[in-house]
């Protein structure tokens, strides 16, 4: 049985939509307004889904619920009235996991949910993916100006320059992209 | 309105999507079979949206599919009686932008349609990324192997080392990351 929060924007569609989950088995465990306490609930219930019921969804309140979700690895579902383009494209950008537009029954209630906890962790592993990339490029970035600053300053090798950011971050138990980028913002502030 | 691709494994619901789309204004424009020949018909009719018709589609099948909308950045719907959580896993993984268990009414087959005509741009953009990340990565570990054979070998500093290989790129207007990874493969053949 699936646990689920339910944000609710006031919109009258709040009523058919409690009853259709009813229906289907799945239980509310809350039900809140969207607000800035909304991350505290969410983290504290650990809902499997956020559900969220909105005529037609701010883009505030899609980013807030996105990240309330995101910082405790929730997929939200949106359910709403507003089958326009640009909604749908917000919507989808900020992680909502399946956007809902019009009624549905209750027979397929936790077919769609089960999509949703699937694709927001499909998604996940994309976006985890993208940004451990990214990291390590930015990382290669400073290694590289760290030793270039190395090799210019204290008259060392290459080797020698990797060797000298590697011995410090161990030393200092630091990720060596760290301790290099240390070094290049400090060598930088001491001589103008 | 909308242009469709309909493939169909031969499943006795066929009848009732066909029905279903005709009702909501969609435009099947071809119906085949998941085959070979798929990719070319897709590539040539470039369909808004590619339906997939089945009772449980095989992973070679879902693989096949994608694979052939991809490369004509066509979305992948796919309408099934399967929402067992293994299946749903593998689709999203390999790319399918809705997993539709169960009857649709006519009146939300336009959104739907539309959710995951987004959901496929969305996450279009979110791989690209990705695929830039990983190559560039790629492309500067190359480099930084080709340089350091280079001041190994030819006796020079980082700098010109970079300097060599950049205007070998230029002159022979290819990619710096190519022209390293060839020199780096070329060295390695010839002093095993």
């Amino acid at each position: 049985m699936l646990n689920v929060v339910l944000i609710n924007d006031g919109s009258g569609r709040a009523v058919s939509l409690r009853k259709t989950l009813a229906e289907a088995g799945v239980n509310v465990i809350a039900e809140i307004e969207a607000s800035v306490g909304m991350a505290s609930v969410i983290a504290k219930l650990k809902p499997d889904v956020v559900l969220i019921d909105s005529d037609a969804p701010s883009r505030d309140t899609l980013e807030d619920v996105c990240v309330a979700s995101e910082h405790s690895a929730r997929p939200v579902v949106m359910f709403t009235g507003d089958g326009g383009r640009n909604t749908i494209r917000l919507a989808l950008e900020v992680g909502v996991a399946a956007y809902v537009v019009g009624e549905v029954p209750a027979t397929r209630i936790q077919t769609l949910l089960d999509v949703a906890i699937e694709r927001f962790s499909v998604e996940r592993e994309l976006r985890e993916e993208l940004q451990d990339a990214k990291k390590k490029l930015a990382e290669r970035q400073w290694v590289d100006k760290a030793k270039g600053l190395l090799m210019q300053l204290r008259g060392v090798s290459e080797d020698e320059a990797y060797k000298l950011l590697r011995e410090r971050a161990m030393q200092s138990q630091r990720r060596i992209g760290d301790v290099a980028r240390e070094m290049v913002e400090v060598a930088g502030w001491l001589k103008p």
